[in-house]
């Protein structure tokens, strides 16, 4: 802010010029006290000059609605909604998000920061104020190979970064409470420049906890107990209640935030698809949930505001009063939350959700072009095996955390895996899509049902190669070779013939379409999935898949180096009898 | 922090390591939960590794006590102890006192910066933490001539160092308000910086306070009333319940703290004198009389702690968790707070009342020898008045806010005032004693009661020029002599000899001995301000005079350069009929 600025906005808070901007007739939510106070908000250049009583150059009537803060996301990654942040900020200022912190994980694990680079670039394009954290485990193991290794020396330049908070959710946790070194240099990075770090510690407790959080680890999305958030608050880390469209966890949550612990709670997606945020909402559906689950209003809405800018700092926002951002939400009353308009910055962006901002977009040619396959043919899904006997990677209802099977299968003359349609196991491969390697992994997997064709995408946690899974090795090669042709993407094949695509030319991550094109591609896609390829219906065809290669998540994953074992934490062989 | 030891923190933390120090059996304070977790406290370097149960090289067993986070004192002018900063650790920290925030406004009016730099020094050398504020307003006011100016070019050295978290009290709130050049141009230092800014904004509200706070003023340590409070703390300040030496305000406002607002509530001193210190105590106090008003304790003990911690960014304190300092302090039980031990930074520093540290002096050559006087003789309290008819400055009861009165006295042949036993009027005179201006200035007080000797003091707020007062100009005249061979302080005399004296060697405001010493002297000076000199027994003989030149408290007051109305905000003169 500059002095005539600053003149500007005092002389306007004291009544003595006219605020560039009322908007009068408002219940003001007032988090620092806890009330509703009657009044007008007066707004110069972009920040709150006063609430009161005020003359403006421009006066909107709010009608006697409630005025929120700019509602804040405290974690998500933008990439999981598969759309570039600008589509994001268009589709989430409507609800009333002012701020996101965003972890470029995915991104950065394809693009490395060149990722990080263009999210950042990107995020310039829309009203919504996108705060990054740096992702702190690229690549999330040494078991996988990722398109970039981040290391703490490459993390020195960007953690410096103005908009750069921190170190985004610490998943190797492992590797701090085991004292590994590579985990020690990244936390000292952080720790010089005096930026935070946010955590992701699932199931973590007692001791192992204690260690974890006596790093500082600023906070946590990962609870899935009552229990869990409080060990975790008491230890001085933040809670963040997760609502997205993976996981839904805050109606649990919502029952251990307390009068005494609930400014160390905050609101977060950690993902939020497009058709989650058309049909239900971002942040606005947080609160919803709260009060519907009994929580105060204005204890909600502090989760949503206050307390996370006081958690990651922002200390320009999280309230309306005198010499913050003028971010305000007016919303028809603090039940349904639904919104009316939105201003961030002093202006006005969203109306009977609709995102008023002429919408730009950051060039993606940075990132576009990002599935790089080395000597690529179906020669490399043949697997040679010694046995019939081998394992399988079983889908459990959810879909993320997979059961280590053992079955017989039907092998030709040669060892290779033949399908056989009476049993719902089906050959699944690993392409790697980065660095050229030219790895392919194989393994089988057993309940996606799938009955004919091949289904492959290049979203894949963490490291994004592509998984392919089908019938045969001709449908998996050329839906692998379609994938390449699109740039990334999900791909469904029959009979080498596409059936549905979704291209997804951002990193092989995200579409530079419309959020509404994303969905209804999402949505073609699923029911070919089920009704041209014959996937079970209980099964998320895509979901499904983008998790099979994530070797943090118990039992069994495949990465582009083998078949591994999550619990044992090694890689096993394919045939079940070598083990 | 380095590597190794963060290291060492969590594989203490992990209980993977004997502790450096555990502190065994304990009711841990948990400010984050609002609860009490019964465990050990285990220490690292100077950090808390966890709490639950652990082993250490050293065991202290804690007997049930209760485990509270180090106390912070969120505003405090330490020269109004009259000790030096070594001193106020000694005497605080056995109280529990773990971080004061000082604003060092006292000697940077007398030394300027190297005021500054001598009490940042002088810190170094206690176990205390000691943040400090930069002074923002170096003169008060432009109606005095104190020992420096402190403008916006001079402060931009010093608010960038890392223990300077921000401006001190800004109490030209009307040079915000009416945005004068000066004040915009210190804020927009401070704000560029990224540092805070503090308050003081007695009796203002509605616009003027709102264009106050529009400029991010951080806190406000004046207020007189629940609704004051209820104003600033809506208008996103912090509110600081005062309890000092000289105000009383902890118990009116105490009443104002809700489960709604109390996170916004901190608790401050303002200024503690050694006496006030070992009879009630320091925070200890604070929490004690929070209590004793109905508050629960726990909502207490995060105004002193964690509250305090937020407001003032310091990260590393204000909880007993993973990777906090080690700042413990053990007290009996929540009603009293009798402090224990205390361990700041994971040393013991006190036990049962008592500092453990060596104790460490810094050098005061830099700020000592600041009475500078230039061609001072009785002359210079000649007065020639053309009328017997003159405003006299009343003292009312409290002692700072003073009346504005008209009088009759009695003059000789020249003019020149004669004392009258009958009448309680006698001569007072500011002596300028920072720059050899020569300046003197005289004027009237009413109610003070002296019949003999005279008083000189050059403890005098906020310039701290010397203030004299006594029944003829040869007592006076001796008075001043005497006190600038001593380097300042506060002297009484009689028949041209001292009655009693403290010496003040550290800018004329502090003394460089212990507080014990000062607390004898300063009963001796009261003890004798009565008996020898018969001042009034409503009066208190030296603070009363202490701000008799402070030209921002009505009615009337006298500075170096004369006899100011601050109701009219102008030099008046001596005789009534010419206004």
């Amino acid at each position: 802010m500059e002095k005539e600025q600053l003149k500007k906005l005092i002389a306007t808070a004291g009544g003595r010029r006219k605020a560039d901007l009322v908007i009068k007739n408002c219940k003001i939510v007032d988090v620092f006290a806890g009330k509703i106070i009657e009044g007008d908000i007066a707004v110069s250049d972009g920040q709150i000059a006063g609430i009161g009583k005020y003359d403006g150059e421009k006066i909107v009537d709010a009608q006697g609605r409630y005025a929120l803060p700019g509602l804040i996301d405290s974690h998500i990654h933008i990439e999981s909604s598969y759309v570039s942040p600008e589509e994001l900020g268009r589709l989430v200022v409507p609800h009333g998000t002012g701020t996101i912190i965003a972890d470029p994980h995915e991104i950065v694990n394809v693009c490395g920061i060149q990722g990080l680079d263009y999210m950042m670039a990107a995020a310039e394009n829309t009203a919504l104020d996108i705060k990054f954290m740096l992702p702190s485990c690229v690549p999330a193991t040494p078991f996988e190979h990722a398109g970039d290794t981040i290391d703490a020396k490459k993390m020195e330049e960007p953690i410096t970064r103005e908009n750069i908070l921190g170190l985004g959710e610490f998943m190797n946790y492992p590797g701090i409470i085991n004292l590994d070194d590579d985990s020690m240099d990244k936390l000292m990075v952080a720790k010089r420049a005096g930026k935070l770090i946010d955590g992701h510690s699932p199931g973590v407790k007692g001791y192992d906890l204690a260690a974890y959080a006596s790093a500082r680890i600023q906070g946590d999305h990962e609870c899935a107990t009552v229990e869990d958030m409080e060990e975790r608050i008491s230890l001085g880390m933040y809670v963040l209640l997760r609502q997205g469209s993976a996981c839904h966890d805050l109606r649990k949550l919502v029952k251990g935030v307390t009068v005494e612990n609930s400014r160390r709670c905050l609101l977060c997606s950690d993902d939020r698809q497009p058709k989650t945020i058309s049909e239900e909402g971002h942040i606005d559906n947080h609160l919803r949930m709260c009060v519907e689950e009994g929580l105060d209003p204005i204890t909600a809405i502090r989760m949503a505001t206050l307390n996370a800018a006081e958690c990651f700092r922002l200390y320009d926002r999280g309230a309306i009063a005198p010499g913050y951002r003028a971010d305000v939400v007016l919303v028809d009353d603090l039940t349904a939350f639904r919104v009316n308009k939105v201003w961030l910055n002093g202006k006005l962006v969203a109306e009977d959700g609709k995102y008023l901002p002429e919408f730009r977009r950051q060039s993606i040619d940075a990132v576009q072009s990002s599935v790089h396959l080395k000597d690529f043919s179906k020669e490399k899904f043949r697997v040679a095996l010694k046995s019939n006997r081998v394992h399988t990677v079983e889908i459990l209802p959810g879909g993320v955390v997979t059961k280590k099977s053992v079955d017989t299968v039907k092998l030709d003359q040669n060892g290779e895996f033949v399908f056989d349609p009476e049993k719902d196991i089906v050959k699944m491969a690993v392409v790697e899509r980065h660095k050229m390697t030219g790895n392919v992994a194989c393994g089988f997997l057993k309940g996606y049902g799938i009955k004919r064709g091949a289904v492959a995408l290049s979203v894949a946690h963490d490291s994004h190669n592509i998984i392919v899974t089908g019938v045969n090795d001709d449908e998996m090669e050329f839906a692998v070779r379609e994938l390449e042709k699109m740039g990334g993407g999900i791909i469904l094949v029959n009979d080498c013939k596409v059936v549905e695509s979704m291209p997804m030319p951002i990193a092989g991550l995200m579409s530079d379409r419309s959020g509404e094109w994303v969905d209804e591609k999402l949505t073609a896609l699923h029911e070919k999935a089920y009704s041209a390829l014959g996937i079970s219906g209980s099964v998320e065809p895509l979901m499904t898949l983008c998790f099979m290669s994530l070797p943090v998540i118990p039992e069994v994953k495949l990465t582009d180096i083998g078949l591994f074992d999550v619990t044992s934490f090694s890689f096993i062989p394919l045939e079940a009898d070598e083990e």
